[in-house]
């Protein structure tokens, strides 16, 4: 008050929750963007307090679920009405009120706004400090180092064990999560097969290390499908989809199977009620079968073995991650909906229009 | 031939199977009894074969499961067209031409023929020698120390191993299993609910143990009965029927909750592409669930170890058993169509018409 100096104010864009979408593919009428400033004068920034741009956004099919209103299934928080949207997320500080961080750091945070730039609390944003170096690209702390790769890692190593020579089944295969956790099974000695949606995808997996891959989109059934690339039947089983295949699957699981449950991106879009029921869960008795969800977040605390050892397969060239890069955080929107429709080659990013 | 000499023949009567039944409650069109004879003369016992007196036999669900000829989900072997049907049961020898077992033994067997004599052969049957003294009522042998009281301690000491103070709740709960699985659970110091079918049971069950129980017949749903009963959520579900209890459970199941599949008796009359689809499984990844199914058949070798705590258990009067009793192997066919009517207070028996 009274000052008359002049301080920078950068405009930002960020997106929010407008409404929910408890069915169907969200839309512009539930997600919107909005500009606001940030004042980068030194008594605008709160104590404790940086003001972060973000480089890249990871767009990941959780986040679908967690915008429609209704807690059936997942239990994460929902987006609130007119909440910033977040997800995992890189960017790099540049004002600082918050002792651990300085301009010029990155931070990676599973909770980074997907906007343009933002001032946070480290702390709330569970904010990390990397050092991006020669030897890892930065798209893969995105994807092979961030949620996917993690999922994969968890599922393939914490959850369950495939054991060498068995028989691994893995659906939405070309995805983020299949991609990592299909080269991890292989570095156990599995056996390999993925499902995915087009013929393309399916070359991909094949030279990503899959022993075979089919399209889902393509085959007469999934049961068919299932009988002509897993004629030993399957041992373990990681679903990213839920629904039919779910279901088609436990049709073909072999004695003592273990069915590692990360997602189920064909159910999101529907309310519970409407969702695909699975009608042959007694196999799981027959076959005695182990069926089990997982969160990550009640896992953290293996992160850091997990970024160690995926550093290392990353460095060797054991692990290899395909992204699909979407410009600018106007796209989120589009980026999202891309998910539901078998389009995209790999982890799927946002890159923001900030430079690193 | 050119012998006259008199030999002792019995006659005794056999239920087989005249046709698969795919859907439906098995009919006298499906079971029927059939006369034979044994001569007890020595030069007609096969050599390593006992001529056995069948005393009691054991009526339980998994028998419905594998009349169909369909192999949907239990994966045992099926009754074939004409073949003698078996259970659990408890017989005497009255011959023997096997040098284990003389006339007078008392021989449980997994595989008995439901008939009033058969001429077997003892480790075809897997017999067991019992010596049933004072302490244990003889029925006991076919309840809590037979296949049901195995299938309950199996899942509440092998397979799930539900805390003290947690919620369990267990489906058919005044079933065999059930029954045995309420007892053992409130052993480990539990919070026990149980579901049945009628208001009497609901008592029985209050008696026996159980902390509480419902009428599921009685209630506005299967979600409003789980609110009441269980309002702090389930923690350990022991599975009997399948089906829409298994999809309301999924809706109160507690983060890390355990759901142990012993059967599915309410979808073994419908073919599996009829049977009720389970819409939740979602929940299992937002609650971190596990499920899983088991055989007894394949772990057979725990029994001694089970046999010698439920005798314990028996003689302290820590578990008890209530049956419903069929009189004469011709109430087969009525015994095992009332597992499906919510009729019976505890495990189902039959008491042939042989004299112990």
């Amino acid at each position: 008050m009274g000052s008359q100096e002049k301080v920078e104010t950068i405009e930002s864009r960020e997106w929010y929750l407008a409404a929910h979408a408890p069915e169907g593919v969200p839309t512009s009428d539930h997600l919107k963007l909005r500009t606001f400033s940030i004042s980068l004068a030194d008594e605008s920034i709160h104590e404790n307090h940086v003001v972060v741009k973000i480089l890249y956004i990871s767009v990941d099919p959780y986040l679908r679920a967690i915008m429609t209103g209704i807690d059936d299934g997942l239990c994460l928080p929902q987006f609130q009405i007119n909440q910033v949207i977040f997800s995992y997320g890189i960017g790099r500080v540049i004002r600082s009120k918050e002792s651990n961080y300085s301009g010029g750091d990155f931070v990676p945070s599973p909770v980074m706004p997907v906007a343009e730039y933002s001032m946070v609390q480290p702390s709330q944003l569970r904010f990390k400090n990397i050092d991006p170096g020669p030897g890892i690209p930065f798209t893969d702390y995105l994807s092979t180092l961030g949620v996917a790769g993690y999922a994969a890692w968890v599922a393939l190593k914490m959850i369950g064990n495939p054991k060498p020579g068995s028989n691994v089944f893995i659906s939405a295969a070309a995805g983020g999560v299949g991609m990592h956790a299909g080269q991890l099974a292989k570095l156990k000695g599995c056996n390999v097969i993925g499902s995915t949606g087009t013929d393309e995808k399916v070359e991909l997996l094949k030279e990503i290390g899959y022993d075979d891959a089919f399209n889902y989109n393509a085959s007469e059934s999934f049961d068919a499908a299932l009988s002509k690339y897993c004629p030993d039947g399957i041992d373990f089983y990681l679903d990213n989809v839920g629904g039919k295949m779910l279901e088609a699957v436990l049709n073909h699981v072999n004695h003592k199977a273990h069915i590692v449950l990360c997602g189920m991106i064909s159910q999101y879009n529907k309310v519970w009620k409407e969702r695909d029921g699975i009608r042959n869960l007694l196999n799981m008795v027959g076959k005695e079968v182990k069926m089990e969800g997982y969160l990550m977040s009640s896992l953290d605390h293996r992160f850091g073995d997990f970024t160690k050892e995926m550093e290392t397969y990353i460095k060797q060239g054991k692990i290899i991650s395909k992204h699909v890069i979407y410009n600018g955080i106007e796209s989120f929107l589009e980026s999202l909906g891309s998910m539901f429709s078998s389009s995209n080659i790999g982890k799927v990013l946002i890159q923001s229009r900030n430079k690193i």
